[in-house]
């Protein structure tokens, strides 16, 4: 890592984020709409508006984004969030334009790359990330290297399978972890519940993992069963993260991740009463650290470092 | 790899296999009886016995052993198949005896550093391999480093869940996928369903999965659809497998493996229904190549590359 400053961009569904970071620190930030329904070079424009202000003093552009990404030609060939983006050539067309290196990752990867260099994670060999949301994705460090796969889909978390014969999942599989802990089905669980038995809950609206975090945390036992049955099914997907890949840590970031012990108390106790080998293992279970800034961040470590 | 000549040491319950390796090739081997109920001092002299005659022309000793071991100190803190084996520093007592280095690891990581090496995963950089037989192990190569993990325990594969209300397991979860595809559990399998219709595996005192596995191929039903069901288990692990890890080929080992297309058909029919993203992976299913040989030529490939 010779040049120290790099901008790092994180491409979402609804915002694109770019920051100038020196050091793995933020010196300067922006957020514009990523304008995903308009169109591919709508969003290519929008991507070029966020990178142009930084570029006079920047060494390399590191981005960001959901999807299958081939890292090494720096091409999108699919994105879940971006319709139409289907290998589109993004290396590319941004080092033309700015001049500069150009290097593209998996958005959760580049999350796990931040927290392993910069946050939670730091100073661990072995590392596996897991961002619970909407969807649930994952990223691994296996022996001191980030692990991307032979197709660069490795750490595909929310896709393990924790009940073979269990509901269907979009994926086209069953029983898919993503099936019973993204952010619609932890609601979906509340509401289950709240038809039978009172609950703070029916003051509001309309629910989110948030609001039903917050009122498990006030007392609301509704609320508490919803995370205690969450907290179980993440418990399992830990197991098989653990049996499989030994990490030093197991880092859990995203907006469902803020819900604080509510989450972790029954993911950790979970893991501790069923996982084989217990007793043998130091292992961690802990929130990420940077919050929102670990995807620029991590982007900009693997611009900087590859 | 500069020193050519190694001693490979395969440690199992029942027998001890020994080889004189050079390149890969096996040129001599031998075969002890393990002694696993005589206590930790008499299968420490078997072992002993089992390096000796290779020891004139050798330049270091590699061992593969079942369970629990630390490769950076040569302990074997716990070992299934060895009743008292508990934090035996079996490395220093090998140095000390034939004065050669002794490098350790566990039997199935052997088993994967052999077949990466000489056997079906050549050449690749993200490898799983998992065994079929008593248990279920597992071990991966991740981007071209061979993946052990915080503890020394990664690939962990046959205490996965694939069912979090599934039946308990001997390791104190439940749903494990050892508890559907160990050997004993496919003997059941088949027991369950012979007793609902006429098979030819009526025939046998006492079934085992290589005899289910033939009579699957002379085409009777009931064997049949016992490795249906098997194949359909472990193409769900191997979807997990494929999910986190990504790898290039997965190679399935062990006795069981053995049955061939009666196993491989469903597993690989059950990956290319259910995977996510299966129209974007390469990937392989594969048998292993290297049979008996692969541990003890792992373990002589451990020992020259540590």
């Amino acid at each position: 890592m010779k040049k120290k400053m790099f901008i790092g961009v994180d491409i979402g569904g609804t915002n694109i984020k770019s920051a100038f970071v020196r050091n793995g620190t933020i010196e300067k930030r922006m957020k514009l709409p990523t304008k995903a329904q308009s169109g591919v070079t709508e969003v290519i424009k929008q991507i070029k508006a966020a990178i142009r202000p930084f570029v006079a003093d920047a060494s390399g552009v590191g981005i960001g984004i959901a999807g299958i990404i081939d890292s090494r030609t720096g091409m999108v060939r699919y994105s879940p969030n971006l319709s139409g983006w289907n290998d589109i050539t993004l290396g590319q067309i941004l080092k033309q334009e700015f001049r500069l290196p150009v290097k593209i990752l998996n958005d959760v990867n580049a999350v796990c790359l931040g927290e392993w260099q910069y946050g939670a994670a730091k100073g661990y060999d072995n590392v596996f990330l897991f961002t619970l949301g909407t969807g649930v994705g994952g990223a691994a460090i296996c022996e001191g290297k980030p692990l991307f796969g032979a197709n660069g889909f490795a750490g595909e978390f929310g896709h393990t399978v924790i009940k073979f014969n269990g509901p269907p999942c979009t994926c086209n599989n069953y029983g898919c972890l993503e099936r019973y802990v993204g952010a619609k089905f932890i609601v979906a669980n509340a509401k289950r519940r709240m038809r039978k038995g009172r609950s703070s809950l029916r003051r509001y609206k309309k629910l989110t993992p948030k609001i039903i975090a917050q009122e498990a945390k006030k007392g609301d036992k509704i609320s508490k069963e919803v995370f205690s049955e969450i907290g179980f099914y993440v418990g399992i997907g830990v197991i098989n993260i653990i049996a499989l890949f030994d990490p030093d840590v197991i880092v859990i970031s995203g907006g469902v991740s803020r819900a604080g012990r509510v989450l972790f108390d029954p993911v950790r106790k979970t893991v501790a009463k069923r996982l084989l080998g217990a007793q043998f293992r130091n292992y961690k279970i802990i929130p990420a650290q940077l919050g929102d800034d670990a995807g620029v961040i991590g982007a900009v470590y693997f611009a900087s470092s590859a």
